[in-house]
């Protein structure tokens, strides 16, 4: 818990704000002092700050936008349709009505549209004494870090980093191109923000510089806006492994017709998919008539392959999503899947195997043929897991080989394709098992 | 991309290093000069620090374990058994030592265990001129952050918090305690990892102090400590929703065996839940026997459930991973859900009616009674949207309210108990709509 004594100057914090209804947060917020307002404002996700700012009377809107930092004020103005873009720009200032415009060409999962543009600069011929200076007088107006200054050429090229740590240990006469590291990792402003992510993560960097295509530094990206970065990329793909759109607005948020298109659409597409299953049945209808045993086991034989298939997709996705399993993984994984897809059917197969075997009741539930049923269900159960535990870990490899994002549809795809084919295979093992006696 | 002439000086970047196998990265590692294995070393995530440093030779072991920082070099250690502990500080220089042997008294994912020790201390009445200089000076040795300095009276405790913007701001002969500021937002040293990371986010920190129960300041959590913290959360839950326990090692890397158990146990757990389906098809036999047609759409009812309680499940657990959706929203989440799965059923619903009606052989294949047959269906599948729905969204909170993580077991729970109770609906409502016809 926190420290009770030492909570900071709010009158509500943010996370008991976002527990309320809209009418509530909207009915508080024009209970507050603006002072309290501005604090909470400035707290607030950004969704939560288009929920109020939608409300203000259109006279405000300039106060509030222009409490914004450039990068804010971008991400809140994307939450409007494009055609109402330049009327809430020009609320802004000059200045950052043009920062604020370069930020909005960007898409919003590209480096340069989670930059921030307020940086410190230096020339690489100012002495130490001079840039520390410099420093202090550029620390008056809001920069996102002080940990880094960037020096860059008269062409606005990024020539050099140099640490705030280096600055104060270096003698003052000395030139900032003689202290400046010039090895720099950037990245360029169409980036993908996963990608940025996984820069800043390898190379342990509480910065990294964007610069455009053709060297000039446009902005930084610091690790705090990393980490909502990866918290929506997490929520996105723990969203598309449930089997649905990602909603991209809080559940209590979004409107619920916004979420059932987003979930519906999925089910649907599920549902059409496993309609397969009522056909692959068709298919052995004269079977299961023959011997109405065999339908018994048809639920726990296709959950046991779409469970296995569903752990090797969310363990092979969560791998690529963390840069640990790449494309040319491929056959390494497939080895690795083929030996566990083994072992786990083996254990399967032998638990069922037993249950069918010890059940009190075996002879008047499943017949004198309880045996070859045994074995039926056995050998079908090593067959689906296996299946299950290939096809899972394989379909991501095939999806983002064809440049799909494997989450979009790999939980959905590996269910339905796992359930029919599950399906085929139990029928087709009873078929070799059971002719003659029960088929 | 990464801009290619501005590339890090390393023989080899991290991320190909994990593509690697592990014989062909110790063969690398061995290779390579001093120099380059040092920046690699550092570069690398525990797990893999881990993996080269087993393999040296013991005599080498003391130069590479001085190479890390307090927290790092607390964070291989982890990765031995704990009576290895010992031998491994003691290679340590006496001040880490000290620092090490606190961070391992705390658990790996409390702020304790996350923090590091090596943070900027003044005094509250120092001057900002004084403080300037002293910073200088114990930038010297490597500390975790330059952005802010704490301020802690002569028992340790933490008084203020000043920036290093503040500092280079005021006037020279200024005294800290005044400019400091004295609101701070704490944590306590026990406080879970996934709650250090939601304070930081919520005021929007790059640092904050970590306290002990009697105030005393004991480290600083970094904000990019957090992402990885954030990365393995996401990582545990998307495992854990794909129904097996949470690795904990890369895929690529951990041992079949570990991987054995941690899937096996899970897929063995959801097998013998799943068994009470065939049980539960057991006393519907007679009906599979006198309309096999039932049979046929089986999977299909069951596997929309299933679809539709994933769908739920992954919603709210990630929603309460994020502070989104809390204990007292349940009854919330209860009437959204009851609504969505209403409309969710009759889509599904209407979809298999038409499907039935509409099928071109449909009399062949589902007899006479095929409108009695789409009746069942749709309302069945009505019936198990909803229910799936419900049960997928409230199970979390019964599991949360029971105090253990809802992700643990949600999604295999789910699924046993959705596919289970589908069974018994889809042959209730068969038994009311097609009695006295086919039943």
């Amino acid at each position: 818990m926190l420290e009770q004594n030492t909570v900071i100057d709010q009158p509500i914090d943010a996370e008991a704000w976002l527990a309320l209804t809209p009418e509530e947060r909207w009915e508080k917020f024009e209970s507050f002092t603006h002072p309290e307002a501005v604090d909470l404002f400035l707290d607030l996700p950004t969704a939560y700050q288009y929920e109020l700012f939608v409300k203000l009377p259109e006279a405000e809107r300039r106060s509030w936008l222009r409490l914004l930092a450039p990068d804010d004020a971008a991400d809140l103005i994307q939450y409007f349709p494009a055609e109402e873009h330049p009327a809430l720009i020009r609320l802004l200032d000059p200045t950052t009505r043009r920062e604020v415009e370069a930020l909005l060409d960007y898409a919003e999962d590209e480096a340069g549209g989670l930059m921030n543009t307020r940086f410190i600069r230096l020339r690489p011929d100012t002495t130490v004494d001079v840039a520390i200076r410099y420093i202090r007088a550029q620390a008056r107006r809001p920069v996102e870090t002080l940990q880094y200054a960037y020096v860059l050429d008269s062409e606005q090229k990024l020539v050099g980093i140099v640490s705030f740590r280096e600055l104060l240990l270096a003698p003052p006469d000395q030139l900032i191109s003689e202290i400046m590291e010039t090895d720099i990792v950037s990245v360029l402003d169409d980036l993908d923000q996963e990608e940025v992510g996984r820069e800043l993560n390898r190379y342990g960097l509480s910065a990294v510089p964007v610069v455009d295509s053709e060297g000039r530094m446009v902005g930084i990206v610091t690790v705090d806006d990393i980490v909502s970065v990866v918290e929506e990329e997490a929520t996105e793909d723990i969203q598309k492994l449930g089997g649905m759109e990602a909603l991209d607005e809080p559940y209590l948020q979004i409107s619920m017709w916004e979420m059932l298109k987003k979930r519906g659409v999925w089910l649907a597409v599920l549902f059409l998919g496993e309609m397969l299953t009522a056909s692959a049945m068709g298919y052995y209808e004269h079977e299961i008539q023959r011997a109405v045993v065999l339908a018994l086991f048809i639920p726990l034989i296709i959950s046991s392959g779409g469970n296995s298939g569903s752990q090797a997709t969310s363990l092979i996705i969560r791998a690529m999503a963390l840069g640990e399993v790449r494309l040319k993984d491929w056959w390494r994984v497939f080895l690795r899947e083929l030996r566990a897809g083994l072992a786990l059917g083996l254990l399967l197969g032998v638990i069922g195997f037993a249950r069918i075997l010890l059940w009190p009741t075996r002879n008047a539930t499943y017949g004198e043929h309880y045996l070859l049923i045994a074995f039926t269900v056995a050998g079908s159960l090593l067959g689906v897991v296996l299946w299950g535990s290939l096809a899972g870990s394989m379909l991501p490899f095939l999806l983002r080989r064809a440049g799909v994002d494997p989450a979009t549809s790999s939980a959905p795809f590996v269910a339905t394709l796992v359930d029919v084919t599950g399906l085929i295979i139990y029928f087709t093992v009873a078929s070799v098992i059971l002719r003659g006696t029960l088929l």
